[in-house]
C-alpha cells in the first residue's frame, strides 16, 4: 500500500519565529502531492525538506490571513522559473484571486503553465476536490475571517485478487477487475465461486482532517468520526484561554476535546503562538484529554 | 567611531536554494537601520540574525523581481502586529505600490503607523534619501526591468576638540561646535590659536554601495571612487558568460573589473546562481582581477 505522508513545512502561527515557519503542508499520497496552506517562506521548506515541486498541482489555502497565503506568489513565480507545464489549482476564498490579481498580472504573465483559482464558500460543508482515488472536502470553521478545513479521504479500494486461487480457477483477464469490487466467480461449468474465496480485503481507505485557524468547532465532529489523523490547531494553552476566545483560535485541551469529541483515532497539535518556546505544555494539556496526541514539527513526516 | 556594518539577510538569486536565501540587507550605523532589498522570508532571517525590526524605517527595493521584493507584505504585516507606531519609509519604482494595493487595503488597513512610498526612476542619478549623518544616492543599472543600485555616505564629520587644550584655553561651551567644524579659537586677550592645535582630524566619512541587478555598468564608476565596500552581484562565473548577458547579469570576474575600474577599497560579491554548490570558484575569479574581494553570505556581518 502506498505511503500517505503528512510533511510538516510550517506549524507556527502569525509572528514567525526561529523556531516555526508560517503554515504550510504537504499530503503525499504515492506521487500525487496536495499542499494545504502557503505561508512566506514555504518554497525554502520544499527545498529543505526535499518535496519536489512539480508533484504540486493542488493548492488548498485555508483562509486569507498572511502566515497561510504569502508564500503562494513566490511559488507560483518559481514554478513558472522552473519551466512548469503542468496546470496547478489554488481553492480559496475567491477574495484570495482579487487581492492577488495586480501581482499575477506584472509578475506572472509569462509563465507557461495554466493557472485556476478555485472559489471556496467555506462556510459549506462540501466536496471541492475529487479524483479516482481522493475526495476533498471542506470543513466549515469559526475564525476571525471566513476559513474552512479540509478533509481528505481516500475512496473504497478495491479487495485483492488472490493470485494462486485467480490462477487454479483459471479467471479470465477481463473479469478480474469486477471480482476485486466484489462479483462471484462463475466458472464455465457453472459454479458459483464465492467472492470471499477468491479476494482478501481491500485496503482501508484512509483520512486525514486539517483544521486551522479556528475556536473549537463541534459542529464538523460528526464528519471527522474515525479520521485517522487530525491535525487541529492549538496556537494556546488553557492559560491563555481568554486570549484564544479573542483572537478565536483553540487552546490545546480544546483540541483535544474536539478529537475525542469527533472520535478520531490520532491528534496532531500545531498552529502554537511565538509565546511557547517548545510545545510540551501543550501537550501534556491536550494528551490529559486524548492520549494518542502528537505535536507537529517542521520537517517532521507524519505517517498514515 | 560607532561601526557601519552590513548584515547579510540573503544573497541568492531568483531560486531559492537551501544554501542561499533571497536578496535581503540591513546597514546599521548606530542604531540606525536600513534595509536594501526585501525577499520572500527576510522576517524570518532578521529573527534569526537578532536584527531589532523596529529600528528598520527605510526600505530601498532595487527593482521589482520577486527575489527582491517578496518579503515585503509579511514585513509590513508583521510591523502592524508587533504594534509598530513610526512611520516606514519605502523607497521603490511606483509600480510596487501600484502591484501591492490590494494587498495592503486587505491586509494592512488596521496598520497603526503610516507606510509611505516613495518613487525611485532608476534611470537617474540622485539623492533619495538624506537626515543628519547620511546619504543615499541612486546608481542606475542595466537590468532587464529598471534598477538602480545605492550608495550610502556618511556626511562628513565634525573634528574632534582636544580635551584637554579645550580645558587649558578655558573655549566656552557655545563655541565648541563651531571649532569641531573649523575654526580659530580667539582668546579674551586676542591671540589666535588655530584650530590645528585645538582639534584632532575627524572620523573619515564611510560609505556603501550597493549593486544588483545589473551587467556591468562602467557609467557608475565615477560615483564609486573610493567607496569602502561594494557590494556587486556576481550570479555566474565567466563559464556562463552568455547566459549572464542574455539574462542581463554579471559575472564574478566582470563584477571584479567595475571594482577595480572605480577604485573602491572591498568588493563584496552576491547574489550566486542556484547553480554553483560553493562560492569558491566565483570568488578566485574575481580575486584574479581585484584581490580585496569578500563573499557575501547569510548571517555574515561586514564591518566598515
Amino acid at each position: 500500500m502506498e505511503q500517505l505522508e503528512i510533511h510538516i513545512l510550517g506549524c507556527g502561527s502569525a509572528l514567525p519565529t526561529t523556531r516555526h515557519n508560517a503554515s504550510s503542508q504537504v499530503i503525499k499520497i504515492g506521487n500525487k502531492q496536495f499542499m494545504i496552506d502557503c505561508g512566506e517562506g514555504t518554497q525554502l521548506q520544499l527545498r529543505r525538506q526535499h518535496i519536489h515541486f512539480s508533484f504540486i498541482n493542488h493548492i488548498f489555502i485555508s483562509h486569507l490571513h498572511g502566515d497561510h497565503c504569502f508564500g503562494l506568489i513566490g511559488l507560483i513565480s518559481t514554478f513558472g522559473l522552473l519551466g512548469r507545464t503542468a496546470p496547478l489549482h489554488i481553492y480559496a476564498d475567491p477574495m484570495l484571486e482579487k487581492v492577488m490579481k495586480p501581482q499575477l498580472d506584472f509578475y506572472c504573465k509569462d509563465i507557461k503553465y495554466p493557472l485556476f483559482f478555485h472559489s471556496i464558500d467555506a462556510s459549506k460543508h462540501c466536496v471541492i476536490f475529487e479524483d479516482n482515488t481522493i475526495t476533498v472536502e471542506t470543513l466549515p470553521l469559526n475564525h476571525r475571517m471566513p476559513c474552512c478545513g479540509f478533509l481528505f479521504r481516500e475512496k473504497p479500494k478495491r479487495r485483492h485478487l488472490i493470485g494462486d486461487v485467480a490462477n487454479f480457477y483459471n479467471i479470465p483477464a477481463y473479469m478480474r477487475q469486477s471480482i476485486k469490487d466484489g462479483a462471484d466467480f462463475v466458472t464455465p461449468e457453472g459454479a458459483v465461486i464465492p467472492n470471499a474465496k477468491l479476494t482478501k480485503d481491500a485496503d482501508p481507505s484512509r483520512s486525514y482532517a486539517y483544521c486551522s485557524d479556528t475556536r473549537p468547532c463541534p459542529e464538523i465532529c460528526g464528519y471527522l468520526k474515525d479520521v485517522d489523523l487530525l491535525y487541529h490547531e492549538a496556537t494556546f494553552a488553557e492559560s491563555e484561554k481568554e486570549r484564544a476566545k479573542i483572537t478565536h483560535h483553540s487552546t490545546a485541551r480544546e483540541a483535544a476535546e474536539i478529537a475525542k469529541k469527533a472520535g478520531v483515532r490520532r491528534l496532531l497539535l500545531g498552529h502554537y503562538s511565538s509565546r511557547y518556546e517548545n510545545e510540551t505544555a501543550l501537550l501534556s494539556e491536550a494528551q490529559e484529554i486524548f492520549a494518542d496526541t502528537l505535536c507537529a514539527n517542521e520537517g517532521v513526516t507524519f505517517t498514515i
